[in-house]
């Protein structure tokens, strides 16, 4: 068992995967529906070659380095932030391109739970006598990518709820109004976090109310200039299609997706992608929203809808994540909820989160959080 | 005029007088009435005696310091937060004792506007031939006084509103219940900012649903062991003294006012404090119960109460300060306010506060905002 992970990595390897972690998350707009992934070819601490997985169809982490260090492959050790492939997808396996090049060690992240990979990567390094070592960094590892391995180990989209809120957790008055709680740096923010979703998902009430494009507007002159973003599938959840004739959400070069009831008729004619989830109650089965989403390899979904939409995916379960801008305003007792619908009368029945992360971004304070799953 | 304040002061000026500063709020809990006072003595950076105000009627920071320099006094420099008094109070004045130790010069932070000071201690030192310079790093000394300030200047205390918010901004249950909403860590923060509040105020309403005891617990092994403090004034906005019979809020050493309305009818063998304020519209007239407060030598207040009374004190522009700890957790949309009454109906009419300073406590954020006098 020399071959499995050491109990511990040196203060190189967790250097160098931290690199490879780095360069796995320039892909963050542009690989979906394939994971970021990043390695670093060196010997020693000298890197001599690197490179990220770019795009879906282009070549994966491990060709480009491989590329890169040339003849130097030969006795270096490879630093992979995901097992590498074993299958023929639209490249060739990475595993055997470190195999011909004459790696000598491969230092991995983590096992790739995709059912084609599972282990098939590694096995075949093994197999051709490369030292495998498993495990380096996991955490963030998984972390960078919990889209996909929602996708493939749950068979759902991490699901993130964005949430624009006023001091007093209100996310919009009472007649619905919601432009603008929080600040620009704030909006311009979440641009980023839309850019890394395959999906953002709204309902028919925001379509109404808020008229959004639900597009990715990256600011050049904030951003830098041109940084390159896949448009991110716009999804409606219409149960009539009461909105499929008009609204920004259908404008740009963006896709849009109708989620609608099952008795729904789509107007004649109608150009947009539509499908079809069951209705219990009034209410769309969320589980078969996600696992609809699932289907067309969705990772990551945004939900940027009302209280009513973000209260119903909260109570179902289905919330991996609160994205939440707090702008530093009282919207006062008469202006809608944060969440709705979360029916609780006491204090037991309070649902906990854990933040994760908070900062400040111009005069707002931005919060990550996620449910606690033991409240 | 060359005993004004010269452009710029040395970076030994600025040293020094923030070591004062820091002096000065170890008084936080103990001075008040009184404001808080430092004084450093030094010859070039070599501090020679250094004090700071401890307690009402006992000696002021410059005599402290003076004691302490000794005849190393003469021909020092004086670094004071506060205009030296003029007047003989409690204590003898403190610019005679600096002209009578031969103190070179004086650098004071700022002004006091207490009306028997005034600009008269600066005086006497100047007739006295001490150089005098003001107004180095002001700001700061007039945020570490901003109680004292207030109850002199504007003839109302310094207003802090005090309040536990779950993440979707509630401050209670629909049934009343708040404990609890904020944790461990929080609860015991809240103790200090007690400790430097001169009362603390609260309503009927939180009384009869919390029965808080609104006492100082400051936690030895948290915090040092025996913090001196003054237990601040415990104040009950009771209309008609329907809580004044029984309660937390009447134990214990700390004393308790009652502030009922002119028609109340007060128990016969009533042995607590009790004061008679306008009521207008069953409402108290906020105005004249701060005006009373401040009669009573009460430089900072920090309320302690439901959405209704919180309301009515933002509403009526009479709150400096929102200290507000929020707890990552949702109470859902039928849970009480943070502030009720805001009466809020388009974005124009938002209130705008400013973020002074966030931190985490526990799992918890707390977040220190002041009223945006812009918004």
């Amino acid at each position: 068992m020399s071959q499995t992970a050491p109990l511990t990595f040196s203060a190189t390897d967790h250097a160098l995967m931290a690199r490879a972690l780095r360069l796995a998350a320039r892909g963050a707009y542009t690989t979906r529906p394939n994971p970021m992934v990043g390695c670093v070819i060196a010997h020693g601490d000298e890197v001599v070659g690197e490179g990220w997985h770019q795009r879906a169809g282009e070549p994966h982490a491990e060709v480009l380095a491989l590329r890169a260090a040339g003849d130097r492959a030969r006795g270096a050790t490879a630093y992979v932030t995901l097992e590498p492939c074993a299958h023929t997808g639209r490249t060739g396996p990475c595993a055997d391109a470190l195999v011909q090049a004459g790696v000598a060690r491969v230092v991995g992240a983590m096992r790739d739970p995709f059912p084609k990979v599972a282990g098939e990567g590694f096995e075949r390094l093994r197999a051709a006598g490369i030292v495998v070592e498993s495990g380096l960094m996991e955490a963030p590892a998984r972390a960078l990518n919990c889209g996909f391995l929602s996708r493939v180990e749950r068979g759902r989209p991490w699901v993130r709820v964005k949430l624009a809120s006023s001091l007093d957790g209100r996310s919009a008055l009472a007649n619905g109004e919601s432009k603008w709680i929080s600040g620009d740096a704030s909006r311009q923010d979440v641009q980023h976090w839309r850019a890394r979703a395959g999906a953002i998902v709204t309902g028919a009430g925001t379509v109404l109310a808020d008229d959004p494009s639900l597009t990715v507007r990256l600011d050049p002159a904030a951003d830098g200039s041109a940084v390159p973003f896949v448009p991110p599938l716009r999804v409606v959840l219409d149960p009539g299609l009461a909105t499929v004739a008009r609204g920004r959400v259908r404008e740009g070069d963006a896709p849009t997706l109708y989620i609608h009831a099952p008795d729904a008729k789509p107007p004649r004619g109608l150009t947009t992608q539509l499908a079809s989830v069951p209705v219990h109650a009034g209410r769309f089965d969320l589980d078969a929203v996600l696992a609809l989403l699932a289907a067309r390899e969705i990772n990551e979904v945004q939900l940027e809808a009302g209280a009513t939409l973000a209260g119903a995916f909260l109570t179902a379960g289905l919330v991996d994540e609160v994205l939440l801008y707090v702008a530093p305003v009282l919207l006062g007792e008469r202006a809608r909820p944060l969440f709705d619908g979360l029916g609780i009368e006491t204090m037991a029945q309070k649902m906990k989160l854990t933040i994760v992360e908070s900062r400040y971004l111009g005069g707002d304070i931005r919060v990550l959080l996620r449910p606690d799953p033991t409240g």
